[in-house]
């Protein structure tokens, strides 16, 4: 019950601080003697702190107000992806701390290596930073199998059963090797993200689309993994039966259209240096027809997935997420056409698909949430766990 | 904390009777005098009755054993088929005790028409049974909306918007007319008795095909609904995105390829009359070149947009339900080839999709057990439900 309790004053303190001792009583129903002390209790582990009253204009002792700890633990997000690296620190408050993006060729390198740098990388964001992480959580585009740590399959990284948790891990220096750690796939991530961080709904697609395309299914506000932890593989959906071979060994698969493979070969960029979605905006923004065309063609392609998946799950929301993001302007019109005549038998508002407004910063600021939302979702677990790891 | 322990009584019973007071208080880890004093309460209730000792062989008094009341409350199924109207009866024990099942066009007829002849048939089915119905389930072949007892669409009756419950009610006599009515998609209750009447997996994509294609998902045991009720609209999951134009105002959807007259006119049978799917089973174990051809065709479009629900939802089992269970064994190979085609980015066994074993039978017969469900889950409520209605 003081658990319980315990994350009652937590989540109202995150949810509303600052915030008085006196309105977190009227918000959770408890007695301002209990609060204050659950508060107190909080504040041992580090986790609540006070703020010094503002000037009020009111008569009386004014109070000090209740805010999160912003020197107190902090979820580290880790992220690999195709083109980069990429890692974050989130305080309690949900304040980005830290971050760090780095282009990193990943597919022409080994699991090892890949590894090696992320572990330095997060060594070196966490080393100086002054929230400590408690916490660690890696994006990866692919597949997470059931078994805990493993990268099952990630066709656009060439990487197959890698055991990711199990390689990062005796690469990452103490105190890191020691916290928590765990694997997800990024768009899984990136969708929480975007539900936790603000204008995410609870029911929603969220597409992930960058060099490979993976979508997260949100249902009631948790990822929906299906029966093997496989779900959500948009990319591999058929768009034309026949259509090109696949690197997955199927044919005419999403990816083959809308992959940003695709996309470049259509615009005639295949020989593009630097970041190509940052380039393929660039060119649209200034109307080249063969970038529009190629981009409408992609848009196309995910509208007819995208309307399979609608039909068949019912969501109140689907959200372009990931890198695509940011080609939503040129994006949008053909995917919101192919859905509206492809959802036919019962009512769909073009509205219902969104841009997703963290972009290509939603996985990693996601896995970096992860424990965040643990810790205030459990505030008395988390002291517990601390007190056992210092005795 | 007695209604729990009437429904882990009643369950044992259901599960196991005939079965002696002895082993329900060793399966349910209730003392002898509890489990007596329940069985009581569920004596009076008309939910358990006692069925006299067989010869034991052993010495002493022999006990007599606990059965559900096979002359107690049952569970009424309705059915609203594009070609045929049905009902069932079905006891505690999940035993049939009555059931009619009549051709009629339903297609050419208005709501009030069919809706009239339903009601009539519920009448004559329930008028001379034993087990009285406790309830009314009635399966449609459309969606069915958050609105209770709306059918939203069900384009192959031509049906917009029907109250589908209200309209029934009007019709039905008493003590019909006063019983909990509830209607729900018939893909929906084909699922549900496949999982509780045998073979079904809790986690399971269930087609239900005929006139139109559709399919239920089953998560964990529970039909998921989606956000606005619509999840499971297969037979308009895009196919060929630049396909022959379907009924709903899309192109290329799965009933264009595999729907009940796509396949007739495919096989030359567009004015065979008699029942279109004992036809085509009839002419394919002939192995009529045209039939074989349009069934390989149909399993083919099956297999391409259950690729998509595979890599979307990933369920850990694909079950071909309603009519088309009949036509198995021509439609299997096709739906497997191109599954094993499609979904090839993880592992995936032809095994996991099977043929119901109720098939056509399938939607009706869940239709009535989902009152058995609900009495036997919980008889404290029904009996205090009943104890209101007789005050």
């Amino acid at each position: 019950m003081r658990r319980q309790n315990l994350a009652l004053v937590m989540g109202e303190v995150a949810a509303s601080g600052p915030v008085s001792r006196a309105r977190v009583a009227d918000a959770t129903g408890l007695t301002r003697a209990a609060v204050s002390s659950l508060v107190e209790e909080l504040r041992t582990a580090g986790l609540v702190a006070e703020r010094g009253p503002a000037p009020s204009g009111r008569v009386g002792r004014p109070g000090s107000d209740l805010v999160v700890d912003a020197e107190g633990p902090a979820g580290l997000g880790l992220e690999i992806g195709v083109g980069h690296l990429g890692a974050c620190l989130v305080d309690l408050g949900g304040r980005i701390r830290a971050s760090v993006r780095v282009p990193a060729d990943n597919r022409r390198r080994t699991p090892d290596v890949v590894l090696g740098q992320l572990a330095r990388i997060a060594a070196e964001l966490t080393e100086t930073a002054v929230p400590h992480p408690a916490g660690t959580v890696v994006a990866v585009p692919g597949l997470v199998g059931a078994a805990e740590g493993q990268v099952a399959h990630a066709p656009n990284l060439g990487w197959r059963r890698v055991p990711v948790a199990d390689l990062l891990r005796e690469r990452l220096p103490d105190p890191l090797a020691a916290l928590p750690l765990d694997v997800d796939n990024e768009a899984n991530l990136g969708a929480l993200a975007d539900l936790w961080c603000g204008a995410g709904a609870a029911d929603a697609v969220h597409i992930s689309a960058e060099a490979g395309i993976g979508a997260a299914l949100l249902v009631g506000g948790a990822i929906f993994r299906g029966a093997s932890g496989f779900a959500g593989e948009l990319g591999h959906v058929p768009v034309r039966p026949d259509g090109p071979p696949c690197a997955c060994g199927a044919r005419g698969c999403l990816e083959q259209y809308a992959g940003e493979a695709a996309v470049l070969r259509a615009a005639g960029l295949d020989a593009a240096t630097g970041d190509p979605v940052t380039e393929l905006a660039r060119r649209a923004q200034r109307s080249q027809p063969a970038v529009l065309d190629a981009l409408d063609r992609a848009g196309a392609a995910l509208g007819i997935a995208l309307a399979g998946a609608v039909n068949l799950i019912d969501p109140a929301a689907v959200v372009l997420g990931g890198a695509y993001a940011e080609l939503g302007t040129w994006l949008l019109p053909a995917m919101r056409r192919e859905l509206a005549a492809r959802v036919a038998v019962r009512p769909w508002h073009p509205q219902t698909l969104t841009l997703s407004a963290l972009g290509r910063g939603g996985p990693v600021l996601g896995a970096a949430m992860v424990t965040v939302r643990r810790i205030v979702g459990d505030p008395g677990g988390y002291a517990a766990g601390r007190a056992d790891r210092s005795a």
